[in-house]
């Protein structure tokens, strides 16, 4: 277990200092910053690169929606949930305590950070209901990404790829709803800096997710699983 | 087949979710909106992650014009063509009815939401004619792609990324002409919803990706299987 | 012969319509449009895309230059270099007037369509010499990655995906020296439309590639082969 | 050795002309740049091109922080580190001489070429402190990703995807603070042509990829290894 802890430690560390560090230093940088493509880009890296180095030790789930969907469509041991929660919501914070010394490091304030949000904290004004479905129905398909790209019938060595860039797929839809979680390690990691709003709109970045996952993991073991 | 048609259906579903879903609630959000390279990124990867998922179920056509391509080049049975098309259409128009939703969650109208139009309704405003062959020709080699990529003389495992990426490419070229279909299942989705003048061009963008499509199963079958 | 010589038709027609009519179609659109960022994956992707598709047929060189490298360093038979490279050029010119025929098609005239140029020509105005280095050295490193990548020692497999983006990534560095040629044949097929300058300054386009080739097929043959 | 050496050279020159060369010719080209994404791209493609092409040659380090990484992680031996680091610091000078003669090649001056910098002359003025913890953070998961991707138990073939992609990733995070080097290599090569501020601050981009190289060849052997 402690290879698995770290391993879910150091790769979500990494999602969250790489999705949203490239929000936060170089989405908005004057004529030549990276903008919502590049900040899906690097989300979707950070999966990627992990899925490549560090999956051959722990999965890398990277997300607790990950392991709690996981786990509902019979993948992951009900004893294994709660230490790869614990170890991802811990790299997630141990990536924001740097990031925020690095974006403060030129004197600016970290704003908003790359805090989830939805209404007034949402980028493109969305309602709460809007937000909800959007980050259901994401992270619904994200589940349903992964199911089927480490099912024993799909391509060998491709789902780290198929994963990752699913991951970027998902931000290039949904940055402006949402600023995009999918992932209640990833908001966490934001809200407990940014405090204020950020605390109080959290709940729906840690209920949506889970809940979007479990569907998925279910819907995924009744219809696509080979016995029938 | 009700397991190929549930993959058609979700398969479909986040085509057109992710791939109009992007153009409309993130291709021109002010100064870091993801342009058409986010567009074009967002339909190839709905793709790549699909046929990575659960191709492994159905092929992952999510296409009607691919599954009428893959008939004409003699890859799927004349019995399986009209319950494919079926929940491509379905899947497309579940996709379109969420979206809709969602876009309309910040108290935006749905404009011509990703709807594909020749003409004044193109986004260049590219005649007809131009429409016509665009369509035809990027579907042809659309087509191309995926029978030589599925070929059983091609790399095992790489078929995903090309065909993924071949969508890619072709809205990376088509946006500007017809804001790129090459998919009737996509156009009728987004046409529904917007009506008017979007439904009066659809004919279109059903028969000139079924042509293409249909050419290519032909030339692909006779120029490059194996008997001769 | 035939098959293979209508792979690489097909190939460069596919090449050309989907690097250069990005280029013409797609680059500058008004806020969203692709910038060099999309070409350069366009270009990449269109030998992706076949690389993967007919690459079993053919090779997939889609270019007299990577044919002339490939013959250096002993991997193409004599006798099939100059089919090659009628079919190359043959597929760059339908390409080329198809694209005439889209791009005209809502009214607009080619302009310098996406030809190769130097000098005043040159999108950023960079000297003919800036520019036969450029084209040599980026040729040169382009038929290096495809002697390698196809190399038996390589990972099976995976050439497509590095030739390809060996072709997004030369064009990266190098549209605003030459608008990126490396390919004699992607070069005639947008003079023979343009005339004028275009065609006075195709020497270039084609002699460089040819020569930064030829040296790659030597220097790869004589420092990493197998005898020593 | 002469194999190794060269591929190291090679690859090295292929790096800093297609990483540093698309920064100093393209990223801020009018309207159409590449901009930080183009840019990180073409960093990240040149080591995936390079992988695929010359990895079963030398490895494909490309970089002496990697070198001393791969050293501290026992996959280097000791006797080959040097001449690995004399290869990789050439061939970035060569491509760098290379670089000077096209970018001057219009009448410009070469500005701050593709230099790291800190304080005034980070990109976007952060402080030496973000500076030396960006550098060594960021190198620290560099090799982690090479340490992990080319681990017996990863999925085959993939390691050059995984790696070269992580550079993009990196890039994407971290241009705005250093303009990102993790690579002393990359750093001396523009440096020396640059001179003044940029030899000064040239230690950093030395020893901080170094020190991070090597805290991650402890940890990945320490905690990640078979025997436990």
């Amino acid at each position: 277990m402690t290879k698995k802890f770290s391993a879910e430690f150091l790769g979500t560390f990494w999602l969250v200092l790489g999705g949203c560090g490239s929000a936060v230093l170089a989405a908005g940088f004057p004529d030549t910053g990276i903008g919502f493509v590049g900040v899906s880009l690097a989300f979707g890296l950070t999966v990627l690169t992990i899925a490549y180095s560090l999956g051959h030790i722990s999965g890398a789930h990277l997300n607790p929606a990950v392991s709690f969907g996981l786990w509902a469509g019979g993948r992951l041991p009900t004893k294994e949930l709660v230490p790869y929660i614990i170890a991802q919501v811990l790299g997630g914070l141990a990536a924001a305590a740097i990031l925020y010394v690095i974006a403060t490091g030129n004197g600016s304030s970290i704003g908003n950070f790359a805090a989830n949000g939805y209404g007034e904290h949402s980028p493109g004004k969305y309602s709460l209901t809007a937000a909800l479905i959007t980050e259901i129905v994401m992270t619904f398909m994200f589940l349903i990404v992964i199911l089927g790209a480490t099912d024993a019938r799909a391509p060998k060595g491709f789902a780290g790829l198929a994963i990752g860039l699913a991951l970027t797929l998902i931000h290039l839809i949904s940055i402006p709803v949402t600023n995009t979680s999918v992932n209640p390690a990833r908001s966490i990691s934001q809200a407990v800096f940014v405090g204020d709003w950020a605390l109080s709109q959290l709940w729906l970045f840690i209920v949506a997710p889970i809940i979007g996952a479990i569907i998925a993991g279910i819907v995924y073991k009744g219809l696509f699983t080979k016995e029938d």
